[in-house]
Order: C-alpha cells, then sequence, then structure tokens
C-alpha cells in the first residue's frame, strides 16, 4: 500500500473534509482536517476486491447467512488478541456508539450514574446524557505527560448510584494501553461498585511496537459483568459502514442485550457485514501491519515538531492515531490558542472540552494522513505559534 | 434494463437465496425463494454508477453532509408524490424495521396496546411484542378478495389502552392501495381513539396502472399525530442499504423522536445515504416506470396460472409484488398445502398466520424475479396441486 498517496477526499461527503468549514470555519480549500477520527488512506485490498466483486454483482438485497462472518471475527480475535470468542456472543450494531448507547439503553436506568475515566471519547458522555442517566467523570491524574488511574480518589468519588463503567481501552485520547495490573484495578473498582463494565476496544489494532494490549476478556473475576465492544472501523479505515460488535461472553447480560436489540429493530447492513469479513483476513492482517508502521512514522513526526514549540506537549501515544497535545504550558488561553490553530495554521482538531474533565488545555489531532500533509500541519504550526520560539 | 435476466445470487449472502434451505428445508440447489422480500434484479444505472464511484475512491470514512440527500427525497416526495418535505422533517433510520420499532419506543409505553390490521406484514408485531407491547389485531374484512376496512367492528374492540396504529399503505399482503376516502376513516378512527399514526408507505413506489396511491400527509386533520415512514429500498431493491425515513412534519412528536434517535446513538451509513441518493433521480425514477410495467407483466401470469387451480385464489394486487394466495378452497389443512409447497414444488413462501388473524388460511408468493422463474414456479404449483384439477 501507498500510504503516501494523497486522495482528494474534497466533495465525497466526508465528514472530516466536507464539513470542517461549516463546523470550525476552517476553509474548505485549503485546510488541513485533523478532528473526525478516520484515515486519507485507501481500504485495503481484501475489502476493496469485496467491494468490488458486490460492484460487478449488482443486487443488494437482504443480508444473510452470517456464520462466515462470526467465523471471520472469531478468526481476528483468536489469532491477533489470543481470545476465544464464541459466534453466539456477538451483536451486530451500527457502530460503537450506537453500540454504546444500547449498553447504556438495556443495563442503566434514567437517573442512574455512568462512570467515565475522563478526559474520555466525547460521544460516550453524550449518549449517556442523551438517556437521562447521569455522566459521572473521574478524572484521571497525568503523571509527567502519561495518564494514570486514581482509584483512590474515585472511591471517595463514588455515591452508589453508579451503574455502569464505559470504559476506552486502549484510551482514546492520551493513546494508553492499559497494563494488566491496570485492568485488573480496574475490575476490583467495578466489583467494588457493582458496574457493568462496557470496555470499547476499537482501537485494539493500532497499537505501537514495543507495547501489548490485552482484551479485558482475558482478565479473570469480570465475566459476569463484561460488555466488549470491537470494530473493523477503525483498524480498516471503514467507518462508513457502520458495523461493530458487542461481544457478551455471559448468558444473562447477553439476553438482556438480544431483548432490546428485538425490540429496537437493529441487525446490520449488507455492505457492513461484507466488508468486515473481508477485512478479518490474512490478506487484512498484513495491511494492519503495514498501516501501524505507518502511522508510527506520523506519530514521531508529529510529536517531534510540536514538541519543539515552547509550550507545546503531546501526550506520547502507545496506541491510536490521535495525538493529543496540551497548549497550557503556552500561558495563552483556550480561545487564543483554538484561533491561531483554526483560522491561522487552518487546522480543524477536536476540542479538549468535549472529552470532559482534564481535557480543558488540550487540542486533539488526527495523523492518520499522508505524511506530507502531517508536514505540512506541524509547518503551519510552528508558523502559528513562532512568537514562542 | 434486462429483467429477464436471470442472475445467480446463490452463495452471495442473499437471505432469500441462501437461507431458504435452513428456514423451511426447500433445497438450495433446485429451490425457488419467493418468500423475503427483494427482487431478483440488478440495481438501477444511478445506483451501481455512485458504487462504482465509491468503490474508485477507495475510502469509506465517516459520512458528512447529507444536504443533498435530503434534498433528493425531498423532489422525489414532490415529484413522485405530490408531497411537499422539508428536510428537517427527515430522519434516517436503519431501514423500516428499525423505524417502526424506533416509533414503538419513543410514542408508547411497556403494557400499552398497538394497533394492527390484519393480515399484516409480520415484522410490526415481532417488534411491538418484542418492545413488551400488546399487539392489538383488528382483522380486516374479505369483500369478494379484496380487504376492507371494519372500523364498527375495530370501535368496539377498542379499550383504550390503544396508543398507536401502525399502517401498511398500500398494504402488505393484500395489496390495497387505499382511497382516500379510506384514508379519512383511518384518520377519524385515530382520533376517536386517540392514536398516533405510523403510516408505512415503503411501497408506494410499486402501484400498478390505473391506481393511485395517496400519501397520508396530504390528508388533512392528521399532522399531529401523524409519523410517515418511506425507504428507497423496496422500491429500488436496495434492502441490504438498511436506510429508511421516518418523516414527522409535527414538530412535538418530531422533538420526542430526536431524543430517542440521540439517545440510542441512530445514525445512517456511508453507503446507504450515497446508494438512497442516487435512486432519488430522474434515471432512478425511469427505472421504476418500466421495473412497474415488468412486475405488472408478472402478477398477469402468476394470477392466471395460480387461479386456474381449483381451490386457490389469489388476491388481486393494486401494489406490491407480493401474490396473496388463499388456499381455503382446497378443503386441505395448512401443514399439507405447505408441504406441497414446500416439499413438492419446491418453493419457500411466507406462512399465512406469521401475518396475524385473517392469514390463516394464506400463503405469500415474491413474483419480483425474471419472468423465467415465475414460470417455473407456477408450473411447480400446477403440478403439486394436480389432483385437484
Amino acid at each position: 500500500m501507498d500510504f503516501d498517496e494523497v486522495i482528494d477526499r474534497h466533495g465525497t461527503h466526508s465528514m472530516k473534509w466536507d464539513m470542517m468549514e461549516a463546523r470550525y470555519g476552517v476553509p474548505a480549500d485549503t485546510g488541513i482536517p485533523m478532528w473526525v477520527a478516520d484515515m486519507d488512506f485507501r481500504a485495503a485490498p481484501p475489502i476493496r476486491a469485496e467491494l468490488e466483486a458486490m460492484c460487478a454483482h449488482g443486487i443488494y438485497g437482504y443480508y444473510g447467512d452470517d456464520a462466515s462472518y462470526l467465523a471471520a471475527i472469531g478468526w481476528w480475535m483468536r489469532t491477533r488478541h489470543g481470545w476465544e470468542v464464541e459466534p453466539d456472543w456477538i451483536f451486530t450494531t451500527h457502530g460503537l456508539v450506537n453500540g454504546t448507547a444500547l449498553c447504556v439503553d438495556t443495563y442503566t436506568a434514567p437517573g442512574d450514574g455512568v462512570v467515565l475515566f475522563t478526559p474520555v471519547y466525547h460521544a460516550f458522555a453524550r449518549v449517556i446524557q442523551a438517556a437521562g442517566r447521569e455522566v459521572v467523570e473521574c478524572e484521571m491524574a497525568n503523571d509527567g505527560g502519561r495518564y494514570v488511574l486514581d482509584f483512590e480518589a474515585w472511591d471517595r468519588q463514588m455515591t452508589g448510584r453508579e451503574k455502569m463503567l464505559v470504559l476506552s481501552s486502549p484510551h482514546n485520547p492520551g493513546g494508553r494501553v492499559w497494563t494488566r495490573e491496570e485492568l485488573e484495578g480496574i475490575r476490583d473498582f467495578c466489583i467494588r461498585h457493582d458496574l457493568v463494565l462496557v470496555s470499547d476496544e476499537i482501537h485494539h489494532d493500532l497499537v505501537f511496537p514495543g507495547v501489548k494490549h490485552t482484551p479485558f476478556a482475558l482478565i479473570e473475576g469480570v465475566e459476569d459483568r463484561l460488555i466488549m465492544m470491537t470494530s473493523t472501523t477503525k483498524t480498516f479505515n471503514i467507518a462508513g459502514i457502520h458495523v461493530g460488535n458487542v461481544i457478551i461472553p455471559d448468558p444473562g447480560l447477553r439476553k438482556a442485550f438480544a431483548a432490546r436489540m428485538a425490540a429496537l429493530g437493529i441487525s446490520g447492513n449488507a455492505f457492513g457485514f461484507r466488508l468486515a469479513e473481508a477485512a478479518y483476513s490474512p490478506a487484512g492482517a498484513a495491511w494492519v501491519d503495514d498501516l501501524v508502521g505507518y502511522l508510527d512514522g506520523n506519530r514521531r513526526l508529529f510529536d517531534d515538531a510540536v514538541n519543539a514549540i515552547p509550550g507545546l506537549a503531546s501526550m506520547p501515544l502507545e496506541s491510536t492515531y490521535l495525538a493529543w497535545v496540551d497548549f497550557s504550558g503556552t500561558g495563552m488561553s483556550a480561545d487564543e490558542v483554538t484561533r491561531r490553530v483554526q483560522q491561522e495554521a487552518k487546522i480543524a482538531v477536536n476540542h479538549g472540552p468535549t472529552f470532559g474533565r482534564g481535557g480543558e488545555t488540550f487540542l486533539r489531532f488526527n495523523f492518520a494522513t499522508p505524511r506530507s500533509l502531517v508536514k505540512d500541519a506541524v509547518a503551519r504550526l510552528g508558523e502559528a505559534f513562532s512568537d514562542l520560539q
């Protein structure tokens, strides 16, 4: 794959490219979109081959017989993550925002508290609040540019009304890959406070060399309260298919989830099933290995350049392609920093406060784009903050 | 378009073809599937062109900017149905099973009654029951092979616990296109019993010559209780995209629906948005006109042959490609009739009882397939019931 190729996404109904002007005032023609978490790379060859086959066939009716799709998920989790998944544990939702929302709907009631370790992926709080549940923000400690868990403080924060934890693992933003010891600590926290544990592992394949992700399903003693969420969409850059897996080992939790899926008439679409199945293949795995190497290069380029600007600090990532940049050292207000990034550098980014407590002085930059664009972006940032240098 | 071309759908994850053996014991190799309501025709040229463009582009990230999609829906409803739709009335759901389920979830509570005019599309009762609501079956009268509404009987049947009517308009099965007078009667019934009216108009484009469909939105006096549901998927044979429109003119009903959409994290997929937009175009409209002519020919062929078998009566259709065949005149049990159709004729069909009260002696046959297959099917039926002739 040629990840260096710049492919024009203007006017292709790309949220990232076609909505940056409306959302952030960053000009559509000269702006660089580093917000929405998809990549500017073509999909992996097996995915494109599958879509070409669908194109040639020409009939796009009701999808049926998901046995090979479920087997592909099983194969991927076994070979890439050392995790054995039974086919009947898997529910196909419309991506993991829908998956998260269905978990909140199924396992909590209006007024219940849902715990987040903040700052964290902004859509969690959005669906929790939309469902009339209370977002309980447990702010992580920042240990020299590395987020760590603060169970002592959080134990004091719990009131007994909390019913669920939604975990981002690996963590978005901040890029932490939780260690086995940290995961055991999270398990114990959930047991102490009787929380259902929803582990969103959508970034589990995008882990940099030298770090190892542990699926929460491999931690003992949590089976009866664990919901696993994975998807091909982040790994393979096919977010448009809107397919996610909610994987539930426990029969009781599974029965409750199945009932809500049926009541809400949720089932997958044919393009999603077929492209996801094609992704979870040896050819897909080889592409991901190449991709992670390329993203690692982008990460180093971005971090080196941004960290060279006095007052800016990009958090060292163990996973994801989402740089989490702390501007607090500049002494500038968030408004001024954002103005410079958007209006001077013309870069569209996610704003830290939307990620909850602890995100106030941060911006999130998506560097999953050809390296030439990353170079352009960091040059623009250097220019926008040249007075600091 | 060459609707006569037989395209092999075996092994393409077609529910209709690849699951008939598992579901009905009809052999995959020699069976004719006439159950699932999709068509064995290639999608319209503008849809295929759009998919080819997506294929060539190669990036399938998050979809954004739905203005042209919403405008296409507006254009179609205006030019084909004389109905003016505002863009902000439209919600994009995952097809209309999901759409129906979201209406039940939004506007009723567990234990409430939801009224159906039976026999009717089986998925309605499925999602109503799955949501813990009561299905209230109001059986239509069969007036010489034509379903008619029986408000006097139904008024006596109402208890005050009913909160919603889910209407199939045009009606599946039975193929009635409700007249303006009938729709006014339904309106008055909903007002008398204070029911939210969900009008599923998914078959509105598949109406045979000489008959005119009236969108319920054109009936006065029902705006404050009306939910319209339409989709490209039935008209254009793209059920696999899983996209439906729930269109709500009333601001109060709209606000409630939007809240549930947000709480459940429902949003459309990129393939669905783009293929649906391509469908609602002049080229799409021309294809539909050709399609309806072809289906009309199949309808006459099927009905003539089936009605020539003593004891069998195919209901005259004004719309849909779903023949509704009454076997009561054979004097045989439903089991015996079904055995002959499935095991002797090797045809997979939908069973009448799943459509609710009034469906007991019926089978539903989907004739949206090349004419040669319809001929084969009716020849097999003639053979299977040769002892009656």
